[in-house]
């Protein structure tokens, strides 16, 4: 048996996010339905973290298990050949059996685009959040501070969720512009669901003039969802890497 | 009366190109019905240039005439709220009645993107021209110069065509790479049918070692499509701006 490690591009558009589910179109269940063809053999793939519908990735990360024995090369043309053009492989890794892509991942790299302007984009519909009025970067960028380092971010985490731990270390929420398009870097050693969309929502809010920077460190005390601001939407975010 | 000039940005993938055709989908179409409805009366629409099957626009120019009374900020919001979702209006101008987005446009900028990598994109499927064998890029921009000036282009243009004049003043062919994306700008006074990807088709075969740089002199000189590389694909090609 050998573990494989898979480095994806996707584009989220048409599917209903990461995680299989019956009687929707999802990654996981693409990319199972392909590597189940090439290895021959029904098997299952683990993916470091569930992006929702509508999310993209540039780097998301699976890996599984096969006894199907081809080159890196082949896998990865062999995958490509078969993958939706939505979806594809842009690294094939052999990797130790011990390798879990959701439990080995040590950090994540997310970047949330808003195309910052009056008028829609036709290009960029799905690639970005259009944000009408013209944001306060700089109070934005204040605000992104306080949620920097190891904290409880209960006020940012989406429901339903099982996950119990709600502290997580942000080490970097970077925002940047390049004429009408901002991004926003995130770089934690874990995310807690829609995480990155609650940050980038309340941010927003800051940059509106709907709140103010000093509030974040109240919203962030609070420990409850409502403290914070609304949920960007899912389309303006692109899972950039994972780090093992 | 009143001549107003739109700047239009739309992906191209969905569309049969900008002219108007019996029974397939156009950008010309598109704005034509949509412009219909605001102005209240049936009207047609100029292009400052066709751009064919899959090509984007981040600024392609229309222009019109109307009665109908509206400021330029309520056009924007009527055009935008019942264009398709990939095409949209960047401004509207009102212009003298003697402006005609195809005839008086005095230049136009194009870009050609390229992705150069081994395996395929999923985000950029539709966006940019996967060449998988890497390019000498070195070699392309020293066979680019060759292609600057005033000079008969003959041999880089696209059949039918009703067009009598081979001449155009080519300005700027410009190649630069950011990681594994290559952009190739165009500029010139004007560009004969599938002139720019005829140009970007015959520089990856030198970039490829298919032709050498000092052939393009001779692909020039011999007036003949036969006598330049193949058209490059569609769907990499923007047109960015058009000059007045």
């Amino acid at each position: 048996m050998q573990t494989i490690k898979l480095t994806l591009e996707y584009d989220g558009t048409h599917y209903a996010g990461w995680q299989r589910q019956a009687d929707q179109p999802t990654i996981q269940a693409a990319l199972e339905l392909v590597i189940g063809q090439v290895a021959q053999a029904t098997l299952a793939v683990v993916g470091a973290g569930r992006t929702d519908s509508g999310v993209h990735a540039l780097g998301q990360v699976a890996s599984f298990r096969t006894e199907r024995q081809l080159s890196s090369e082949e896998w990865s043309r062999a995958l490509n050949g078969l993958l939706p053009d939505d979806i594809c492989v842009r690294s094939v890794e052999f990797v130790p059996d011990e390798f879990h892509a959701r439990y080995s991942a040590v950090g994540k790299l997310y970047e949330y685009r808003i195309l910052n302007r009056p008028h829609r984009s036709a290009l960029d519909r799905d690639r970005a959040w259009h944000v009408r009025k013209q944001l306060d970067q700089d109070a934005m960028r204040k605000a992104a501070e306080c949620l920097i380092g190891r904290q409880d971010f209960s006020s940012f985490q989406g429901s339903p969720t099982d996950n119990q731990n709600p502290v997580c270390h942000l080490r970097q929420l970077s925002i940047r512009a390049e004429s009408d398009l901002i991004r926003i870097e995130a770089y934690a050693d874990r995310f807690l669901k829609q995480m990155v969309r609650a940050m980038v929502g309340t941010l927003v809010e800051v940059g509106l003039g709907k709140r103010t920077e000093a509030s974040l460190q109240n919203s962030l005390a609070a420990r409850d969802r409502s403290a914070a601001g609304k949920t960007a939407p899912a389309h303006g975010l692109y899972l950039v890497r994972v780090d093992y």
